[in-house]
């Protein structure tokens, strides 16, 4: 760990960030430009965010496959929205064992052309319905600028891609994987996000329809934290999945596609961290508790580690891990875990020993107020709680953070305004025009109109025409 | 499922293998030369074999991270057996968001130099040794006879790579995790592997020494089942891994790396499929037990789905299918699941309601001789066993094949004949002349010198010199 100090958030919060995930070791720059290395420490939490969602994807009956990482150019441009959307940003293998190859293979930036051609060939009648995979991997795509976790040229994602005989199923089940990412990370990362669906102009390139979570990070910027598509027939048609229907009569399917990356760990860090480093929600952390003996000389520290002993026997259920380390003093292991920002710290030293307790740290709460002591005996039953009033704090916190950035402004000149330090919770009558304009003055775009909408209509906050829905416009990773 | 018969292994093993893939839906041919699409039902079972080996990677210290795809083609030129090696196989992506890149990006072969350089900057003292990192994730190796698992284009995999301070614990981590693989192969899948070392003309590129896990396939043919390799300081130096050692003296890593791959479900489907299909082994499987109700009219329905629903509460700890189709007869299912190799299925019919039992058959003995009854209220404590006895039953008729079918020869010319249907164990003097001989009089390679090996010595079955250990001599996938 640098000894040097970290740049405070309200300074410079995109250093903050860059530092904060190198000096944690979540993640370090790749030789090649643009990607990233995940190291253990950040694995660990996308292992935990993985597992977190394939359980939920398995409860609603979806399993996992694996298709190729090639996919031929001429798929991607059977679907015209599709390609005109992905050509800037393709990586293209043009030599493989040598040879000049005849037609280039796309590394795939996403996988609805490949997965649709399989699906022609997999699905024949209305039994083979509905087609439910989910696929982990890794996608590229070739962006000029990058940041660590939030836009990178290779990042890794679940992709769920799903064919259904009716639109009214397939709408089904895009709303249904839009609930299960907002369920995941309300309760899971503690990231309270808004689920809503995008404009026509921020809509997937392929899509009917795109539904989004957005999140508010810790300087007020949105960011689009996981994404749920109708694709009506497009994909269908471009790929000719098709299936015989009870009456014997050959029909389109209608498909959807989903995914999270982990662009989503970048979601974590930014909207929990503080000025020492990470805060990572209990849940997900690789590392729940760390335990930091505390002694000065031989004697207490055989006192010490004998209650060491006892205290990791009671905390076989979490994810822990005791600090042994010599050379380092134990203010060192304060701050060096506070920046990996494991949530809870146990303390032991000789006084603690002699009243047969624990000193407990809460990471979000520094300092004295996140202190309190607990019998030893107690800590198998007791810090399960304690790890969940952390993690509900985090919830808490978080939400009333972006409640207070949330502002609905009288009028345009009082939009401009508020979009620079928060979002702006609007009319809007829906025309990519006003959209544009507000992108043009503001920089904000519009992030999602909720799924859950007020009563009533109201007139746009741009050109003052009527208005059916409300809409968030932010300024936006 | 097809009706069509599978061809049997007998009259053409290769064709066999070939349709018991695509018709029990375990994989498919993918749209781009040589590479595959793992359907949901090969995926489960690769995320058991990826559950059963990471657990095991981390009981001995290991942590997951995940490094990019994409490796500068300089940085493979740096290890000059590495790079022989491996550029006849390369996929080479030239064109990035629409450029000519400057300098061409392989698409990872294996991860060697681009881990070895990552090591190069996060490693700089002896208490940051021992590195124990693996990586799940998926490869490129440009192939031209491809074969689906055994040889694709792309394929899933994971790779260790450790740095150690001496070559002794270099050497001991290369051993452990052949260990480690041994234990998975003979105690999760049944496949009784023979651990031993490479000859210097079948190591891998760029390593001092290579191991392997040899396996017997139901042809006699033997397969590579996972590899674990002693690197020396081969990549250190090329890569400038060091370390202050605690005299504070610069000193050069020793590294490994160790791999697995979606090849071992090639192991397991030859290893013990059967003229009907697939057979799986239990701890394995995806689906360790289906349930197949046998009624004929609607009385005889409700009174064997009543049981059904019982028998469902005691498989809980279980992997279970119930097959509830109803436009296809009891017969065509038990077809379906031995084909797809479910190791045991439970048949429930009117009679086995009255007499208060369920059916047992096991997919390894067909017909009556795996057939036994049970009585229902002793299926959740009576399963267990018999999964485990037919986890036991798999791995000794394997390890009784492969006995039988490996051979002593006296001499030479019995060598040649014994490698036709069998592998020969023989004395080898050890030089690359002998080796190539046996190749090109009968196709057979050495496998491996198995780390057991038998006391004094003997003469080269080749050339009569003498000769210090014996080798398995096999035609090899």
């Amino acid at each position: 760990m640098s000894t040097e100090k970290l740049p405070t958030r309200s300074e410079n919060f995109s250093e903050w960030y860059n530092q904060v995930i190198q000096r944690a070791e979540m993640a370090d720059y790749a030789p090649v430009r643009g990607c990233m290395v995940v190291r253990p420490y950040g694995w660990a939490l996308w292992e935990n965010i993985q597992q977190a969602l394939d359980k939920r994807f398995k409860a609603t009956g979806h399993v996992n496959a694996a298709f190729p990482l090639f996919i031929p150019m001429s798929f991607l441009e059977k679907e015209k929205q599709h390609v005109e959307g992905f050509s800037p940003e393709l990586a293209v293998v043009t030599i493989g064992g040598g040879e000049k190859l005849e037609e280039p293979l796309v590394v795939r930036p996403t996988s609805e052309t490949i997965i649709g051609y399989m699906y022609s060939k997999w699905i024949k009648s209305y039994r083979d319905l509905p087609v439910l995979i989910n696929q982990w991997g890794n996608v590229v795509r070739w962006e000029m600028r990058t940041r660590l976790f939030l836009r990178t040229l290779e990042f890794y994602w679940q992709e769920g891609h799903t064919a259904h005989a009716t639109a009214e199923e397939a709408v089904e089940e895009t709303v249904r994987m839009l609930n299960v990412y907002t369920d995941f990370a309300i309760n899971e990362a503690a990231v309270p996000v808004i689920p809503g669906k995008k404009s026509e102009t921020e809509k997937f390139a392929g899509a009917v329809d795109s539904y989004t979570i957005e999140a508010m990070m810790g300087d007020t910027r949105a960011l689009q934290a996981g994404t749920s598509h109708f694709l009506g027939q497009n994909f269908a048609r471009a790929f000719e999945i098709q299936y015989l229907d009870p009456n014997n009569s050959l029909q389109y399917c209608w498909t959807t596609s989903w995914g999270l990356s982990t662009r989503f760990i970048g979601a974590i860090i930014m909207t929990h961290g503080d000025d020492q480093g990470l805060i990572l929600p209990p849940r997900l952390a690789p590392i729940q508790i760390v335990v930091v003996p505390i002694y000065k000389n031989d004697q207490e520290q055989s006192k010490v580690f004998a209650a060491v002993q006892q205290v990791e026997k009671q905390l076989s259920a979490w994810r822990f891990k005791v600090d042994l380390r010599t050379e380092v003093t134990p203010g060192f292991k304060f701050n060096d875990w506070e920046l990996r920002g494991v949530p809870l710290r146990i303390e032991i030293g000789p006084k603690d020993v002699d009243h047969g307790v624990v000193t407990l740290a809460r990471r979000h709460l520094p300092g004295k107020a996140g202190k309190s002591t607990l019998p030893v005996d107690q800590l198998s039953i007791q810090i399960g709680n304690v790890l969940d009033e952390i993690q509900a704090a985090l919830l808490e916190r978080a939400t009333h953070f972006r409640d207070e950035h949330i502002f609905d402004p009288n009028n345009y000149e009082e939009l401009k305004e508020v979009v620079q330090n928060g979002w702006a919770f609007s009319w809007w009558c829906g025309s990519a025009e006003c959209e544009a304009r507000v992108k043009e003055d503001t920089k904000a775009t519009t992030r999602c109109m909720p799924l859950d909408q007020p009563e009533g209509k109201g007139t746009c906050i741009v050109c003052g025409k009527p208005a059916q829905r409300k809409v968030y416009f932010a300024r936006a990773y």
